[in-house]
């Protein structure tokens, strides 16, 4: 995955064939390189039309989810392998190029205390069944560090890499997001430099999951960091305008952090764009 | 409140005669003007021994908190009465200035929602008896925005500011957090300028709420904003080395933020001071 | 002067009526307040057809100068004042609010030595007597503080301060400069503190001249400032793309620091616009 | 030349034997790795007693200067070659690791128009043979970007490494300064990133070039940078409390810009330490 994409929860949370094609069709619109869509219920995906779209569209898919409680592997790994199958499938389906996020626990997953050798076992454990699988339909796999409130296993960049590596698993990466990363690394261009090669994807968020630009992220900082390391993966703007009713308590967002998906597009958009052009990330005439 | 303290967690989270002793001391060697009690059971406080401690020390102190869960008000606004009663009580025993942080909920209260009317409703009468009771007892209070994670009812500064002024109460406050403005304000100054003369006590912690100065927040920014709205209440410099088990899960810190106590008044203390004079919020001398 | 304006340098350095036409009507259309002029050559402007222009297009003008050697007041206060007689009548014919600048002494103006007491003494006496000719004529007069490079007199805010009440004439504020500001002030906001209430106008110009948002300036903590000060003045966006000749060495711009005049306008406008309406210094709707 | 040194002008510009002793003597003190001397008058140093100086010390040394105006080879590039030769051999009889600085030419050194063919032209020449010199002697030669208005010739990270690419001797190094990358680089650490493993050597100082820590500087964008490209070569001090009168004009500091050579050490350098350490550049316990 390259270039600027958008997750599509700026303009819907229910990927239905009519979502979609507007989602798509915004995206394109807008001149995005490829679109992220939620599959928070992988079975309940139209994947066949979802790729028809895609390829028509000429456009790049990736797949991202938190998984439910009963399936979180650090208590049931077996069942966070089922249903990490089903969704790389219906990821694989869509031609996404991978399946990445909370994909090793629950976004709200706390236990109260720090992660167990037993639960970051158990995840290790089912991250790499999911691997192998991945492997055989060809498609990446991503795990995403999220703060410290959203789930207590991987909160920083090192932690990912530290998961990654004891996998070895050849089709993983780490998946980073500015939201988090203000949180959670002592210096936000930290967690870029201890993931390095292994940093595939990152969403590009701001401190309030509002319009980039109007919040505190360092986004000099972040770029400078991603233009030295080489990155060369998806950079993928997020904005949460629509939250998933799922979601809610996990991302635990009681006001509107953003005016609307216009204000997100029309501010957010050509912000994040320019500091990217700025630092070399796309190319200068991309999107325009 | 007027100058530097610090949240005597950094020391103890059990506020016994003997850690009191231990960390008035430190804060008396290290040349803080205040100190910080977390007033967690404030039942259990030797009042009569802190108030002993603190006159003989010649610092000042403040005492706060977050209410145990029988006693939210957005639930049951008479059950929160009575517990801040029995806080302010023991806050004025031993001869605190004021009574703050959430005292208008849990640390870790979230309903899944955005705040109701009723919620709100019941959080101001609660406010409101408290501020009566804090008056009788010579003392003020103060509501902390907290972030998203944390509560769902004030996170922000012009939140708080609104909760205020709706209640009226001459001897109440707005208390801010840079951890918390970090995540929740649109640009970390914005939270002082929505408080303004409301804001009379500001808590001085970093992104991750490590060592100050080695994270994300813009410090700059922040003592700028101060000097410019022409603060001089309370400036408290707060990690957390000690999790206090009540509130672990709340706090969600799963992995030590830093080294130890002594790097955070080694590193964090001569930075936060070197910018509070930068800017004139302290004396140039004060504390050397 | 209130509102957002830009310094016409970025159409134009020479201000003859056809020049003047296209800057105003382009102005105009992208919404902006006021225009400062560069009023390098008083003599040689035409004042009517200036004054009509703004009065058509219904918005303001702000002259401002830097002077030539012979008239520099710090070695022949007289020379100062014949010179800045002149500009306060060409800028009063024109309708402009203000003459603000460099108006103490030259662009490129060093003596090798720290500014004497005679020197002082000199722009003292030259602008006391300004700024009486330029309240009978009804206009303001504006001193900026500039970098060590560019003037060895005026380099700070709270030098600019301290010369505007050694005069103590109402008429006279002091012309803030974020470029300058970027070089000379601890903390780019200290700067806006010291001036407070004498700041009426301010240059928002990147820290290599060029377009807006894309240098080093901590925009944020300009904007914070200005918000927290409560300053109503002139924004005035400055981007150098047509450099004068007279200036050049002084302003020792040697390549090109933005890529067009288009480019500042359609990426550095939106920048600006956005943090002035983020922290409440324009009307949410303006210039749109 | 690697790990945390200093420029000796903090302590004397006057690198007599005497001054020497006490220079070296506070920088072991004060566990920094190398000291910078500026070598303005080449001739005029007791070369052996320096060398014997730093060999007790178990110090590194490196050289810097600027040129004197009959020497400036965009000029008269011999004049260049021959001062340059007697600096190189100084530096290299001193035990220096490097000449660095404005060796191309002077501080505050302008034309007035931007560089011609002819003086880059003129310049190359200039350096290649001192290059070859250097090589003879076994040192290295670097190059320092300065701001526009300290010279017209090299003012950016790119310009310096065009000019390096050009000559391609393999012992020359790009030099940059955070003070003038804050003025000249569009996002300071761009500068960093155009001359990645050209870089060699890094002056760290303010925005005013007063205490480090205190001003405008991005310093975690510095820092990120230096990490992320894997930097290894020298990190030097540099703040101006002892203006050499050759350079006053040059480098323009009218004011003082830092309290007091104490001020810097005792405020700057555990600054500078800390941020070094937090991005993995110096060792965690180098310098205690």
């Amino acid at each position: 995955m390259r270039g600027l994409g958008i997750h599509s929860s700026i303009w819907t949370m229910d990927w239905n064939p009519q979502a979609a094609e507007q989602a798509v069709s915004e995206a394109v619109r807008h001149g995005f390189d490829f679109v992220e869509i939620a599959l928070l219920k992988p079975t309940k995906v139209d994947t066949s039309h979802g790729r028809a779209l895609f390829e028509r569209a000429g456009i790049g898919a990736v797949c991202s989810l938190g998984l439910p409680e009963g399936a979180w592997p650090s208590r049931d790994p077996q069942a966070g392998i089922d249903f990490l199958r089903i969704a790389i499938d219906a990821a694989a389906d869509m031609g996404a190029a991978a399946l990445s996020g909370v994909i090793y626990g629950g976004i709200g997953e706390r236990s109260g205390l720090p992660p167990s050798v037993q639960e970051l076992d158990n995840v290790a454990a089912c991250l790499e069944a999911a691997a192998r699988h991945a492997r055989l339909r060809g498609i990446d796999l991503g795990i995403e560090a999220i703060n410290r409130y959203e789930n207590h296993l991987l909160n920083t960049g090192a932690q990912a890499v530290a998961m990654l590596e004891r996998i070895g698993a050849p089709n993983m990466f780490v998946h980073l997001d500015t939201y988090h990363m203000n949180i959670e690394e002592k210096g936000i261009a930290l967690g870029i430099l201890a993931a390095r090669n292994h940093l595939r994807y990152i969403h590009l968020s701001e401190s309030d999951r509002g319009t980039p630009g109007k919040g505190n992220v360092r986004w000099d900082e972040v770029f400078a960091a991603l233009a030295a390391i080489g990155f060369d993966g998806g950079l993928a703007m997020e904005s949460f305008i629509n939250m998933p009713e799922d979601l809610a308590w996990g991302l635990s967002v009681w006001r509107p952090v953003a005016g609307s998906a216009d204000e997100v597009i029309s501010e957010g958009l050509p912000f994040l764009r320019g500091k990217a052009r700025q630092y070399g990330l796309i190319d200068k005439r991309s999107g325009t």
